[in-house]
């Protein structure tokens, strides 16, 4: 039997946690930053690169996995770290924000602008029926969907089946988003445990009962509620009710005010078990990050440092610069001087500029290897501050130089 | 002073070659595959892939790096090696190729099908005059403009400027051709022999003499004459008149049917010095490779390993595989069980074959280090071989394996 899921609290600094996160596939320092890798991959890097970089866990998409090449191939080759060639802690997303992110919508990113399209997905009390994006076939996405497909990919952490509202949303809408997303995670969890129970011997697909690949995967429970803090409360309250092996707190960086988003963070942390780690989903830039250790938060995930990166938009420790610029065209010095990953090692500016405008696929990998390093160095130093008893210096030291840049 | 360019022979093994080519960024064991890095960088690879893969040279190509970022930008910089982060030798290209592929042509690759595209190039006498297909701005690449070009950009073999004719050419165009080739060939010489006579504290830009940021810069002088014998045999005797530090072959690889590609290589190799490299220029398959070396040819570069690569197609000592293949979705063998490249060693074909349908830029990173290693190691057995007099072994044996399945 693998290592059963175990989190251990290591210092405090204030309401910052510095802890210890165990998975069937290792140990993951926290508080943590997870790379996001859509498809199986983290866009342009190979698992060298990650690893050369710190990266202790990864998030995949069990929407993207779920249609190709498909949970079921991706069993049959012994489950999702073996297939991809990562053999460390992952993590999956239930699938839902990303079949939830086909619906109806002004047309725009991702869309024909100025073509109406037909709604891509309908949210019914059973799932969420879509439609996918690769052929147009019809799917529902239940919450014993979701459970059985991570079962068969094996992740060390799968997350319950929720509904990820948007911003601005009403007290009304919230509510019954909140309590659906409940009435999901309490059918995840079912699903879960009955897949638990079932002997050894029945781990092989019968048309009943999903291969699970990692025995010992987790299943964290996201709170919902929007920025309203009794439903945050109550649904705090009643997700761990369900009982969970750990928290995450959804439905923010949705299009929320900052301030809003920092509010709700710091109302709803304190609620989730001070002995299981937290997760925010799906945030965010550096100062945010900083910002929400600061109100308690163990776990994060965000694609901004590998898109951003293939923008050409480089993270430091004074803020980003857009390596398109023309005054980087002569500029010789790395993107940060005192950064150590490969690409501040080994190449100017001038150089990857010219790659950038070159439109080189070098110039996506040395962009994205840069910024993964800064993503998970800044959260190396946030966990020696922390131990070290010196996490408020830090952060007012990054809010310094970096709040108003970045925010600008 | 930089080494100057030296070749020393080590051993024969019929008419294959094994040789030794000091440059002053360092030595290149011969025969030698250089990976093209068209805009100073090889597609989807950075330095240490490259190291990895055994990658000795590496090829840039002029006309690009004049468009951008411009020779004169990179001379500032210190040079190309310094630029693009590579401390080994580098060859580069006259630019005359490039030039001369945006000429006049059949609608097709690189135009818009079935729309007349005007002419982009125009050959007369001073040198080819081009339209950037940058920008449409107009350029006249003479002789002398691609040595000092050369001079800026620094690299440790420069390429004289040369007519490269495609097939099928009469006698009469191929010699008019040829005859154009030596008069250019005689200008780059000059040009190059007068900059290596100013005095060092006349290398500064001064609006007459270019700069030089490689010294020990050598020059290769290039044979044509199409499928011609006497030709080539003229050629060879009149660029050898001229002197240059080694020559190439020019002018294959351009659609003439591959008997005649290797009977004109037969018949020229041996016209060239014996105690100085020869350059195949543009070929070729793995088999190409194997031949041309049978018939005395020291130095090879292509864009097939890379550009294949990308298009997904892999090569092995059994033939080459085409990744989308749906008999790879459930294959969980490495592409080839004896290669030692990190795709090998790390990841399966459906791995691989779920990258490239799902466009990943992972899929060109891994499918490039697989196809450059299989080049580069074809190479080092080849060396081996000829060490050991086992090269016709090695041949038959290649050519059993590889042969029909290639050319098929």
């Amino acid at each position: 039997m693998a290592t059963a899921f175990e989190f251990r609290l290591l210092a405090t600094d204030g309401a910052a946690r510095r802890g210890e996160m165990s998975t069937p596939h290792g140990v993951v320092q926290t508080p943590a930053f997870m790379p996001v890798g859509t498809q199986g991959a983290v866009k342009g890097m190979t698992e060298r690169d990650l690893r050369e970089n710190g990266a202790q866990i990864i998030l995949a998409n069990t929407y993207h996995l779920y249609l190709r090449p498909g949970d079921r191939l991706i069993a049959r080759r012994g489950g999702l770290h073996r297939f991809i060639g990562w053999d460390g802690p992952i993590l999956t997303d239930s699938g839902g924000f990303q079949a939830f992110s086909l619906g109806p919508r002004e047309p725009g990113r991702g869309s024909r602008v100025g073509v109406p399209q037909p709604a891509r997905r309908r949210i019914a009390e059973d799932g969420i029926c879509f439609r996918s994006h690769l052929d147009g076939s019809e799917h529902l996405l239940t919450p014993e969907l979701a459970t059985d497909t991570q079962a068969r990919l094996g992740s060390d952490i799968a997350m319950a089946l929720d509904e990820c509202l948007g911003h601005p949303a009403t007290a009304d809408q919230a509510r019954q988003s909140m309590e659906r997303t409940l009435r999901w995670g309490r059918r995840s969890r079912d699903r879960l445990l009955w897949l638990r129970s079932q002997p050894p011997d029945a781990v092989l697909e019968d048309g009943l009962t999903p291969i699970r690949t990692n025995p010992g995967q987790a299943q964290f429970g996201i709170v919902q509620g929007s920025v309203y803090p009794d439903l945050r409360e109550e649904s705090a309250r009643e997700t761990q009710t369900i009982g969970f092996d750990a928290y995450a707190i959804g439905g923010l960086s949705v299009g929320e005010p900052i301030d809003a988003m920092y509010d709700t963070v710091a109302a709803t942390a304190p609620l989730l078990p001070a002995d299981r780690p937290r997760y925010l989903m799906g945030t965010g830039t550096p100062l945010d990050l900083v910002e929400c250790v600061a109100r308690g938060i163990d776990v994060f995930d965000c694609v901004m440092p590998t898109r951003n990166a293939r923008n050409g938009q480089l993270f430091t420790g004074h803020g980003p610069l857009n390596i398109k610029n023309a005054r980087y065209g002569e500029d010789d010095r790395p993107v940060e001087e005192t950064c150590r990953c490969y690409t501040c090692r080994h190449y100017s500016r001038a150089y990857l500029r010219h790659l950038f405008l070159a439109k080189e696929i070098a110039a996506c990998t040395l962009n994205t290897l840069h910024n993964l390093h800064f993503y998970l160095d800044t959260l190396a130093r946030i966990r020696d501050a922390i131990t070290f008893n010196s996490f408020e210096r830090l952060r007012r030291t990054f809010h310094q130089r970096y709040s108003l840049r970045l925010l600008s």
